[in-house]
């Protein structure tokens, strides 16, 4: 995968020639939603003892825990007369419809009619597998029997006290395609950007492509330059001209993770020579055109500083929301428009159009 | 028809079996209206001089009243160039169209048109056949050689003085089939209605189900027990033991008439033996999925006394939004959740699957 | 084409003939929107150094001047992520893409696209042409080959001193065909606008209706009558007998114009005998059921007087805000009542007609 520098003409020339065929190997916010992929619910802190109604890729779920704390979600509709269980209330493990009283245990079997001498044998609610994973707790709602918690991404900087984490959220009304095409993206940081990780140098900078399985990760490595605020100000060396190198990782349908460094060549007193940080984009589709947001800013220094959590909580929800209002603008310019329009792509898209690749291989699969 | 206690079992196979075959003999909310039928166009008093727009079956009308009180129902829709004809003015017993003058009598023919020397003769607007019956005003939208006023269900208790009434009305997001299957279950009542008609022992006595005609009938009797509050305070008899008697009868399309006696087998002092309600529920389709909802709580009782009536009106009103708010919350379901679901039925379902059976017939024999 | 009161009965006759037909020869809201025409895309003042962002026959629009001043009319939409780009920037005479600072000048040329080393050669958005002329900026949608700058229609009097004009806009959810049809329909004003432009013994008045080119016009003359207020007061001559004659004209899907003489056979001291107005009537679509309309009124007398002013904005507000109401109820109705209608016409109808049939002629050889 050759950078970019190199291989302008000869790229831009293969992305024309892609337009005219009509767009339809990449994924957009038109393309049925991927369902066999393990994707967050909610904050694991979210989901407790009062039933909560969340739609997740097009199904309106219940989520609530069991008695001894095991998250669980259901298809948030009575099986009877279609009532919302999540209106219902939770006696013990078991989800009492608030129509009838019709109970499902957690494994949606309903385990009582009160009009019916006996439950009824075949009357049941379809339930998701979910798991926690730190701060957020995941559900599969592909087939069941493909369930595998090993293809949850692991996020273990996000339970580790080493690191410090803020986090926030949104909820975003534009397509999941769309936004991961915006994180894997990066030469929109100076313009949209800015204020914050948009540095012109890092823009122009090299960049390398590839695909490991069904991820896409670039790659980029920056010698002796400014840092960007958002990284070195909270390490304390805007002063200095470090390496930055950083990482973007389309993990899954599910998240996005941006993994970066900064290395002082001559850190001062005991100062770290090396700064990291994690960037956990964590998005579910709500619908085709909306999502569920949550992002995680973590670092490897002064974990629990309230000063330089209050920066990076701020420097986060200030990039992340011009995120969020372009993929909104986008999203109604799309979708009100009368005349259609099949967006051109250049050179620096191929990431992003390598994800929507994969996307929309996956969405086909399912779709057989 | 048999009691449920005895032979939940077997229809509860016959009802599951159903479900297979797609749900496809009773009306749902998709269902196209039923025409044939006359249906209350609003309260009598809210139809007068100044013309009432209002949307039934689809269809905008405008209600107004001649000099002589005769209620009018037409199109609210000129011939000419569709100007809502509700937006015009009375003169006399025409109603005059507020864009061109055009007038219109209370057949709908064009009487006057002020830019032409003559009425155009084939000019009109349609007009619908329409009767007071004491608080309501009804409207025939079917083939208006059908509007046979024998067929208005009498309820002559809501003009008899011996009896004291009650009333309210809402604008229900949800459709008729679900408020009808709703009015003629009781098994809710102890789930969405535990403070007011929902006593255990209710929901647990014998009911009996019967057709006459095209209205369905469900019955139920309960000996020494304890009266339930909405009947039993206005009576004063809450320390009692009664016997109690209901029958709830799917009318009409447009009617659900409940109506409960309870016997005080030791009457004290001049009290009554026996204190009798009618509950008049009317309710006609706005849309396929909204509902214009009248509610009438009658007693045969003191009638007048501001204390029961102030009594009767909260304790309705509360009991029948916890009907409208499930309604709407199961419209927004059915609607909206991307997944569709034939809802499962068993044995207490049976009264409100004989309605919709009946509902479903009508329709389709109306679209032949 | 003869006077009305003469031909009544034969061309009620004939229109009642063509409803049978379907109504299919005339436009309607639903008729494809006509789009070789000047159109106006806003007042000239509205369009500057910020780029406004206007959507006009169904397409986002952004416009922009350049800094010699020449307008700017561009798709709002960035061909390469759909950005819309009146949300980024001008620098120089080029707009600049808030999401990737692709930049785009006046002929909508790619000229930097920053991540890259060269700008696309095939990048482009698409511009339109565009014309000012007085107080509005023009725009042509069309095939930009036939955008000829003659076609816009002449309005000296908006630009020369000796006429004084107030003038109004109104955004209006309704089909620019209704409004052309309300506009060159004067059987209306008694109705609609009582109090300001409808005199009865105007609306009985003999009308010619003809057709130049593709305009219709019609053409009144009242003798010996009052004038009516909003001409009458103020030329101060509301106690005299006066001659009338009025013009309204089709002009183009994009302007109606009236024009309209005052002759006061004896003029008192220096008083003029004639006095002269011209009503400009312009809008453009915005969709098939939505309109940007700005409205004119100009005289030939007392040019800049501010109590004449003032008494022009108000009646003229007040007269065209009718007209605006009475659409967006028609509107209203057309779209939401489920039992559809085929308006009836009448004679007086005929310039409507005739309008609505020029109109659907230029739809469907656009079509072709």
């Amino acid at each position: 995968m050759g950078t970019i520098d190199q291989k302008i003409q000869e790229e831009n020339a293969i992305f024309e020639a892609m337009a005219p065929r009509g767009d339809d190997d990449f994924a957009n916010y038109a393309t049925p939603l991927i369902r066999d992929c393990w994707y967050a619910a909610g904050r694991s802190t979210e989901i407790g003892r009062t039933p909560l109604a969340r739609r997740l890729l097009g199904i309106d779920v219940v989520l609530y825990r069991t008695q001894d704390g095991r998250p669980v979600a259901m298809r948030n509709r009575c099986p009877h007369r279609s009532f919302p269980l999540a209106k219902g209330k939770l006696v013990g493990d078991t989800l009492v419809c608030g129509y009838h009283g019709m109970a499902f245990d957690a494994d949606g079997m309903c385990v009582h009619m009160p009009a019916l001498n006996s439950a009824p044998a075949s009357a049941a609610v379809r339930t998701f597998p979910t798991a926690d994973r730190g701060p957020l707790t995941w559900i599969w709602m592909g087939p069941t029997h493909l369930a595998d918690e090993a293809l949850i991404p692991a996020t273990p900087w996000l339970e580790d006290p080493a690191w410090g984490t803020v986090t926030g959220d949104f909820h975003i009304k534009a397509d999941y395609v769309g936004m991961h095409e915006n994180l894997i993206d990066q030469t929109h940081f100076p313009f949209l950007h800015p204020d914050t990780v948009g540095t012109p140098e890092y823009a122009r900078s090299k960049l390398v492509a590839e695909i490991e399985g069904d991820q896409v990760i670039i790659r980029r490595r920056l010698d002796n330059a400014p840092p960007p605020a958002v990284y070195g100000k909270p390490a304390g060396i805007m002063h200095k001209r470090v390496t930055r190198t950083s990482e973007a990782r389309f993990v899954s349908p599910a998240m996005h993770r941006a993994y970066a460094e900064i290395i002082d060549p001559a850190p001062e007193g005991d100062q770290p020579e090396r700064y990291s940080y994690y960037i956990t984009h964590v998005f579910t589709p709500e619908s085709n055109t909306s999502i569920h947001y949550w992002w995680f800013t973590s670092r490897d220094f002064k974990p629990g500083n309230p000063e330089i959590d209050t920066f990076l909580r701020e420097a986060s929800s200030k990039a992340y929301y011009e995120d969020v209002e372009a993929l909104e603008w986008i999203m109604d310019v799309v979708t009100k428009d009368e005349e259609q329009q099949f967006d051109m792509s250049f050179a620096p898209d191929r990431p992003g159009l390598m994800a929507r690749r994969i996307m929309y291989r996956k969405a086909m699969a399912e779709a057989r």
